[in-house]
């Protein structure tokens, strides 16, 4: 790439730097910067000239305050809102209900089937100069409808292809907080939580309105706003206030509020004697409670809740089944119509079984036996948002069951919050595998759309990257794992480039050069974690407890928590066998997976150690040993964080000077910390193998023994230990 | 005050709210708004048409770039910077030493009283145009004379009178921030730690050098970036880089960084079996360690230290002195420069002896131990920064010994994030209070600045209320009390009016009825506060622990962490007498202090319940019962908190909507919290009194029993417990 012509006067640069330094990346993809070439201007005029926002909603408020910023910043002027002469305007949005214009046939016919989030964009040729249109069945539909159009228009400038009809393929597209009532953010790399409790609900920060506006933008509807590690105080009368005042900001986005269910809270808030189920009080108790909240948030969404998983309590502690659990609550919400998301993360150390098999185990017996308000959540892969996973059994295995995907934002395995890994790929990765079940071409993302099944219950779940960080996500480009998240929950069919290619636009600008080479690094980011932390299927040998940093050395106490339970390193070779001769959890998949993984020669090299154990002459595809293929694997991710850095580099004069020089600090330690990673593990792995590293990689530098007394007592993203 | 004509217009309304959205007190001080009224603009204009800044450090680059947002933000051109003739420039910056036309036996002769921080402004009458001058012995007093300058601009559009002399009248004006390594805040109530350990030193957060610039601009020249209850690992080569990286962002702005150290840390971290202060090794090991630390930072502070105190180590765990802990520690840093601060905040629950008598105790008997860089750092009054307290005992007590004057600027006990209270009286009573020892006159400020003793060395220390949040100290006016202690270090003489008033020109405007209007907000608050929280003397009745709300009932556990304690309310009376009768702390005191105070027909009634325990119907000077005087000051905080909201509510017009959203939401938090106090503490001390509130006070609502079971598990500003 060409770089722009330098300003070379010291002053001026200085001067520069100082003009732009309000790119703090708070803004996000709202930034509407001022558009500057004629052409764009004047197409967006023309749109912005006369706006007609039909009803009086606070949501309707809501956009006409975001056509005001837009047409602030995009053009410096404000728009001229005429609610009087629909006729006239350039601009018309609302619904046939709220605006005699769109009150007819053809437009009624494209909005039968949109739903009531959808919305039809397109010239209303009928009326007198054709007037850009947004309309939908409801309010909420014509916010939506909104931002496409600013979102159009900020990346491109013009209103791009219409008519446009769009509708959301999953219905509930939420955000998932892990954030706790004293502050902190479990897994949480973006400072601290967003939600000030303690202030709540009288004092209301602006950033809650600012979260809800970003979500609305990028089509999200719900917000979890509890950790699921759960603490039943939320549950009690003071919290619910707070909550409300958080619900009261939403709901004019369309955001309904979550909160998480500690399943022992009629024991700790309650003064009952059991959290049993079964128990005719317990049950009872749920059910006020339930009533309860909704007396203050009428459009409560309803519980997350994580049950006998890692020290959680929940229904088996009364020998109860997960299904006694999940239903007990939805019989509560269910009558205010609110859902229950119960999650699948479930393991445990006591049963002699590989980890990755238990979740199929504990709830394919119970498919058909939950409610019809209650999803299973099931994260993408089986073990732990691992850089790489093999999709996860349950999906194609509970046909009579809704299940949401979980997928996890916030980076807690692929570098935390300084690693600039673009997330769409994997994501897609899990969307786009086929279960082939019941058939062929039953995707994940057609079993969780329901589409295979044709059931409308449908849910998608990102756990947040968001903290009280300036930008919002710690890493700049984590705000693109956001917006990621949010655009793949409306349609999962979007492509990973294009998702990155406006994700750029919106946050650097248009020019072609700058759109091609960030969205390369983006493309490439996640191929690279892959290869400098897990290459070839290997998984979970992270640091302990905090998971920074390598530690395949993590081994003692529960093994399921160890690094050695996953790569089972030996003199041998390495892997873990999960087929017929091992845990056999490729059974978990349909024939047509298990036929092609069950074999070494067959089986995806990038899930390779996932399922076998191979000695380290084993010859893979490349001709290469094992052994060499996985020293090339662990080079190429360095170098390819290189190469991130170095396409970076040569960006500087087109991006500002704040914005340029946090990206380059944060590709600095995410070098550093790619060449840790090889280190420590090609130095720990060689104890094994015996063989000596390829004459024509990087030799890893430092020792085993320096790498293994690295400590972090600090490192972010746990509960402060002292 | 007459309200600016409102308009009405819901759309311009609501756009003139986002068009000052920026408005997010991020900006401190150092606002540098847009000046509109034209003989101010050609004032400026006049300073700013042709700069000439000689010398050609970090410091002076500083001031460059200072000149340009400041000149960018009032007037929204660049400044014109003329390197080549000096004599052409509208103002001239630089040292005699770097700028041939300063080098003058005039400006030698004014610069000789000024030190290395002081600065000279005039205009330059021997040059052709008289440009205006600010000249200095060292580029740090340049920078310092900038900061005045720009002060003056931005408050009133005018360079002031000249000529101008300043030097600031203590050495070291440090904050001291109670952070925590985990990036918790002991104490805080604006979020997190700025202090982001975990990516220093790669990462430089650009808040960083904001913080140093605004601390520079009001003449604080010192940090400690870790808590009083310290954690060792700073002490580690990890640490020890990251600390560096902060110290080379402050550098510039003349800020040195400061740690606190612990004083097990031979143990801790260095692999000692002891930290005995006497012990030949642990000498060593604090030598090495302050070289290793001045190899990567020359010019650091030093050490804050906590010893034996609240369960701190310190050397009376192996039977030595506070002077053998101490010099210990100056030993090693002095051979660099660096100084020993050793907080005399030591009590102790096993000493049968008042806790207000316990430090003069400890500390007294060894003035004259102290090496010649130690200084003892003092808080303001005996207790622990109560809404009020009379001066502490030491000062004037310890002649040979440097006293600091620590100082809280966090609110822990006034309000914490939520109460607007102006701190500068606080700080002034100290500061004015008169110790009479030698002599009348001898103030505490006397005391501390060292012209009690001609001494050199003075320092002030003020807790930092410094946090995560964007406008930096959670409510908007705890930036005036940052903004107050800075400018009371450097000149203690200044009036909390003129703080005030200056605060407010630079934050909100120079509208003279503004001005007036919140000046006497701010400075009612303190005096509401003492009102509605501890009136007449009471003190240390507030939650237990996380010290939220009103907590008079507290009792059980270790007495000095009561409330019970110190208010000593029975059926005959309230108040802890501290006259020869009772602890005779009053013995600690000058002897003009001992006599006036000692009868409390001459106590001031201020302290009254300070010194002196006395019946229920004790007679006060207004006639009324001490009961009664008691009920009518709680309701007058209350009411005063009344007041304030009302007086800022009819500012509305006046302020931008996002910060006039801020503050009243806040105010209205502390109208209800006020209300609390009074209530719990008049339901509270009724039971003992035994009589009727007056009738014409707003009588208690709700029942002492709901107070009493309020609970706060997750009160800000202690660490989160789960």
């Amino acid at each position: 790439m060409k770089a722009r012509k330098k300003v070379t006067v010291g002053l001026l640069i200085l001067f520069q730097g100082l003009n732009l330094l309000a790119e703090d990346g708070y803004q996000l993809w709202l930034r509407y910067a001022p558009i500057t070439e004629h052409a764009r201007v004047e197409s967006v005029k023309a749109v912005m000239n006369q706006i007609h926002v039909s009803g009086s909603s606070s949501t309707m408020d809501v956009i006409r305050e975001e056509l005001i910023r837009a047409c602030k910043g995009m053009l410096g002027t404000d728009p001229v809102f005429d609610q009087e002469s629909p006729e006239q305007a350039g601009l018309i949005i609302g619904t046939p209900a709220t605006c005699s214009l769109l009150d007819n046939e053809e437009i009624r016919k494209q909005l039968a089937s949109l739903g009531q989030e959808g919305y039809y964009v397109t010239y209303l040729t009928s009326a007198e100069n054709s007037p850009l249109l947004i309309a939908a069945n409801t309010d909420l539909g014509t916010l939506y409808g909104t931002f496409h159009l600013l979102r159009l228009l900020q990346a491109t400038g013009k209103p791009g292809q219409l008519p446009l009809a769009e509708a959301p393929r999953i219905r509930h597209r939420v955000l998932n907080h892990w954030d706790n009532l004293d502050g902190t953010v479990e897994r949480g790399y973006a400072g601290f939580s967003i939600w000030n409790w303690h202030k709540l609900p009288k004092y209301l920060d602006s950033r809650y309105r600012d979260y809800a506006r970003a979500n609305a933008s990028i089509g999200i509807n719900g917000s979890v706003v509890t950790n699921v590690n759960a603490n039943a105080l939320v549950l009690t009368p003071a919290y619910i206030e707070k909550v409300k005042a958080l619900a009261d900001v939403f709901r004019p986005y369309g955001i309904r509020i979550y909160l998480t269910a500690r399943f022992s809270s009629p024991l700790e808030i309650g003064g009952l004697a059991t959290a049993d189920p079964l128990d005719p009080e317990v049950r009872t108790w749920w059910k006020n409670k339930a009533d309860e909240i909704y007396r203050s948030i009428p459009d409560f969404g309803g519980f997350v809740v994580k049950a006998n998983s890692e020290g959680q309590p929940g229904p088996q502690n009364y020998g109860r089944s997960h299904a006694d659990g999940a239903n007990m609550l939805a019989e509560a919400l269910g009558p205010h119509g609110g859902i229950v998301m119960w999650r699948a993360f479930v393991y445990s150390a006591e049963i002699e079984e590989d980890r990755a098999k238990q979740a199929n185990n504990e709830f394919v017996p119970y498919d058909g036996s939950f409610l019809d308000n209650v999803f299973i959540q099931v994260k993408n892969g089986a073990i732990d948002f691992q850089p790489r996973e093999p999709f996860h059994p349950l999906f194609g295995a509970m046909p009579e069951t809704p299940l949401a995907l979980e997928l996890q934002i916030t980076q807690e395995y692929l570098g935390q919050g300084t690693h600039l890994v673009f997330l769409a790929p994997l994501f897609k990765e899990c969307l786009d595998a086929d279960t082939f079940i019941p058939a062929r071409g039953s995707t994940v993302a057609k079993v969780v759309d329901g589409s295979v099944y044709d059931r409308e219950a449908s849910a998608m779940a990102g756990v947040s990257n968001i903290g009280t960080d300036r930008n919002w996500t710690g890493h700049l480009f984590g705000q693109a794992n956001w917006f990621a998240f949010g655009r793949l929950a409306w349609d999962h069919q979007a492509t990973s480039e294009d998702i990155a290619a406006e994700w750029i636009r919106l946050t650097f600008g248009k020019e072609p050069d700058l759109v091609t080479q960030i969205q390369k690094m983006m493309l490439t980011s996640r191929e690279a974690v892959v290869n400098y932390m897990t290459p070839l299927g290997l998984h979970h040998i992270m640091g302990r407890n905090h998971h920074y940093g390598p530690g395949p050395w993590v081994d003692g106490g529960r093994p399921d928590w160890t690094s050695v339970y996953y790569h089972q390193a030996d003199r041998l070779g390495i892997g873990f066998d999960r087929t017929a001769s091992g845990s056999d959890a490729l059974s978990q998949y349909a024939k047509e997976i298990r036929t092609l993984y069950a074999d070494p020669r067959t089986c995806p090299e990038e899930f390779l150690l996932w399922f076998h154990h191979l000695p380290w002459d084993y010859t893979m595809n490349s001709g290469k040993s094992l052994w060499e293929e996985l020293c090339y694997k662990y080079d190429q991710g360095v170098k390819q964080v290189r190469e991130m850095k170095a396409s970076w580099e040569e960006l500087e004069a087109w991006v500002d000077q704040e914005r340029f020089a946090h990206v380059s600090a944060l590709l600095g330690i995410q070098e550093e910390e790619a060449a840790w990673w090889r280190n420590a593990c090609l130095l720990y792995f060689q104890q094994f193998s015996g063989r000596p590293f390829p004459a024509d990689i990087e030799p890893p530098e430092g020792t085993l023994e320096y790498y293994q007394k690295l400590s972090f007592p600090y490192a972010p993203g746990i509960r402060p230990r002292w």
